[in-house]
């Protein structure tokens, strides 16, 4: 297919929250998937619907909600997968299926090993080309549009590699992913892996070539440039680069790579960059997984020059050290803050330029909460507000409910806390000693609601600087083999871990029913 | 030179503290130089020495100390600097001094308008080439190996380039650094900047060419190996990537890549990789700045598998997905866990294995800190000890001691502090209420001392987690146009707080001497 410029394939969703250690709920994953459709990726990857529930509701959720991207389900090469995921994505306007399997002889030796697939390596492989075209096949009875992913490519069998893609193109397929599955790929060799597949697939130009690239390496984004520069023209990846062990290609920076040097590349994509820097922020809230300062194209000091003799090169000439311009990623030049004094209209206006669509009761229950902050910190910021949204919108609905919460430390005070709760309806109440007054607030909740899940991770931040900071604690629980993130917001860095607590639990109990 | 291998050139202690909107002190920078000792790295960039006395301190401290690696100084092409730069390093074993300008037009106009250079961009070029060759010149009166640094090459006149480098070997530079100053090359045209340059200047054998890069396209590990490839035999980098903007290649990505990808580069460095874990983690702490989990090589995902399918493969074959091994890096298999058992020789001995040497006094100091925190939380990690140690032995100096404190806080509670405090030898006491219990117990301490800085920035982390987390504190302070970042430690974090706060006054105090 001729195809003149770049489609993005966002697969935050999908690899990036795989790998996040929390799972989001389907709510915040269309708002998330919103705030991608408004960025202008081509295609999101909403997530792999067979492998749980949830998941299969988030995709579908998203397919019912966006209409102005493509939606894509992942599956594995398994007929069951790929109804499971049909089903999800009927109701989209554009939607596509991403099946595949391992193609290089490690893959294939070390997950199909078994006798049922064929006794030699020769015969495996012949199995492996039958599930991959009877994987496309069945995923065309769902929709047109079929990508197909050849996991691992780099360390397959050239020869096998050329055979299986374009069987697959002859079953339907209409993309074809690379994957640098391991993420060690140099962009020299990858870029020649791209230009063979070319090459040397003789109904190639059937379909688009798409990269997929792991940062193991620290080469991601290179890699990807380097298969766009060979004739690939679809580039996976996710905002913030975030995903399995070192992440993905990070989106922004493959695309401002791409619109920076297109002297370089002469190719242009769709995306809508102003939009990054939000996307960015929203990411990081919704999965608490914080920017580096110093993350490319979106931390904070991504357009910062502090050193002395750049700061004089900065201000004699700009351009001498600037090429890219903070507006370009839509970074805000001033800060955008909020009174007490901002009404409704004014905080309605200022959470949709922040992404945010929320229907009459969730705005209601929004602001009275803005208004009970702006009273404590006078200033409200942008970080503010995202974090009340996550924690008025986006938390789980309540069977436990923290009431009162009293706190007492210091240097040679036992820490103590006592708590009133509502525990399914019923009020509880609960004092109790700890090690600080966080830990004495835990031990008191669990008191009360008669828990003890194992807590297997705590956090807490300031979400915006300065001492009247807003504190967001997250804290990630165990049960029965699951964990749940939970959240907490206030200017008392207690209650907020105090609450991000109690949501937790919530969200345990909620994933119960 | 003919030169088999390739030179680390390590600039986490200029670049990149440079970046980390904190100053260390020498003493702490020492730390960091003698863990980049036992990271093996050749060359150990220690400071810009006439750019503030502490710099000067810390470079002289860390050649008075450091024997097995090159120490080296940055200096602008100015005789004064250089100077400087000559005493701090003169008791170096081995010294180097990296001196430089700005070749690109775009430069030389920026930072060279004034007529006193020349009115015509010729007459300005001329008078360029004639500073770098009087500074290459000046610095080998203090030592033999001169670095020169041609900042903005990729964009400079080609043949200038090749006159500037050839004149200053002439002139006796021995490493000619070729860096990407603003972060926007792409690995192909790098690559063939520094294969033009091997080819174009006639004494090139006399020199080592070294690459340094910056990360404002993600691509600094990617160029920095485009030039390795293309004839750079020195790396400039640091741990982590920390550094201006988006940061410089991270050390430990670059030479995982050439060390995992030796097939491909077929050459090999020096660095003992194994200290790769241990160094991330002291630079991260000593700078508070947090490794991202998902850093490749040294975050905390950067081995992990969460995906289903992925985990399944590991199980079935480890090699499927994994290439490096997490003990490749030194990152640790098991935690090693301290208890108030472990005895003083015990403490003394993890401590060595974490890189901390520890003269007698400032053990005997950290083992009671350790035994009063292990009474505490029973299970002590090593990030634990790093925190205590940064917080009993790199703490400033006092003036201002925080000798009591005492918070009631909670919901529906006017949240409230006590204090008592030595401040220069008296005692004081004050109470206050604030938006929260940190915001409270600022408010007396400011109220105590009589100070009130302006708080630029202030962060809460679990340092280990589990109920029975150390909380560690941060806060950055503005005092006369300068900042300050002090820390905080303790299973309370509202009193790692307050230290924090006190650390950052005591610093700030210290300073004005």
């Amino acid at each position: 297919m001729a195809q003149d410029r770049v489609i993005i394939f966002d697969t935050t969703l999908r690899d990036g929250e795989q790998a996040a250690g929390t799972r989001l709920g389907a709510r915040e994953k269309l708002e998330i998937a919103r705030q991608l459709a408004r960025l202008k990726v081509d295609i999101i990857e909403a997530g792999f619907p067979a492998s749980s529930p949830e998941d299969f509701r988030a995709v579908k959720l998203i397919c019912e909600n966006i209409k102005t991207a493509t939606i894509c389900g992942l599956t594995r090469a398994r007929v069951e997968d790929i109804d499971i995921c049909g089903k999800a994505i009927a109701k989209a306007k554009r939607s596509r299926i991403h099946t595949g399997i391992g193609v290089s002889d490690i893959h294939i030796r070390g997950k199909f090993g078994g006798a049922k697939y064929g006794k030699t390596i020769g015969q495996k492989k012949a199995n492996i080309i039958k599930m991959a075209v009877k994987a496309v096949k069945h995923s065309r009875k769902y929709t047109d549009d079929v990508e197909f992913y050849a996991e691992d490519s780099g360390r397959a069998n050239r020869k096998f590699l050329y055979e299986i893609l374009e069987a697959v193109i002859d079953a339907g397929a209409t993309t074809l992913n690379i994957p640098d599955t391991t993420g060690y790929a140099i962009p020299e060799q990858f870029g020649g892996l791209i230009a063979d597949i070319k090459a040397n697939v003789p109904n190639i130009d059937k379909a688009i070539i798409s990269v997929h690239c792991h940062n193991d390496l620290g080469m991601a984004v290179a890699n990807s440039l380097a298969g766009i520069k060979n004739g690939a023209r679809q580039i996976e990846g996710t905002i913030n680069g975030i995903g399995e062990r070192a992440g993905n290609a990070a989106i922004e920076e493959v695309i401002m790579a791409i619109k920076t040097r297109k002297d370089f590349f002469g190719i242009e994509t769709k995306i809508k960059t102003e939009e990054f820097f939000r996307t960015s922020r929203m990411v990081s809230e919704m999965l608490g997984m914080p920017v580096p300062v110093n993350k490319a194209i979106v931390g904070d000091n991504a357009f910062a020059h502090s050193s002395g003799i750049h700061v004089d090169g900065v201000l004699k000439k700009r351009e001498t050290y600037e090429i890219m311009k903070p507006e370009d990623v839509g970074s805000p030049k001033t800060k955008v803050v909020l009174t007490a004094r901002t009404g409704r209209h004014g905080l309605k206006h200022r959470l949709e330029e922040l992404g945010h669509k929320l229907n009459k009761k969730e705005l209601d229950q929004t602001y009275a909460r803005f208004l009970e902050i702006a009273d404590k910190k006078h200033e409200v910021f942008d970080e503010d507000l995202m974090a009340i949204i996550s924690d008025e919108i986006y938390a789980a609905k309540y069977v436990f409910k923290l009431d009162y919460l009293h706190v007492a430390c210091g240097t040679g005070t036992l820490p103590t806390a006592s708590v009133k709760m509502t525990v399914r309806g019923k009020e509880k109440q609960a004092a109790a000693c700890g090690d600080g007054p966080v830990d004495a607030a835990y031990v008191a909740i669990r008191e009360a609601t008669g828990l003890s899940p194992k807590i297997e991770n705590y956090s807490i931040r300031a979400v915006t600087s300065g001492k009247e900071a807003l504190g967001e604690a997250t804290v990630k629980i165990r049960e029965d083999g699951r964990t749940f993130l939970g959240r907490g917001l206030s200017t008392d860095i207690i209650e907020a871990s105090a609450k991000a607590y109690v949501d937790a639990l919530n969200r345990a109990e909620a994933s119960k029913k």
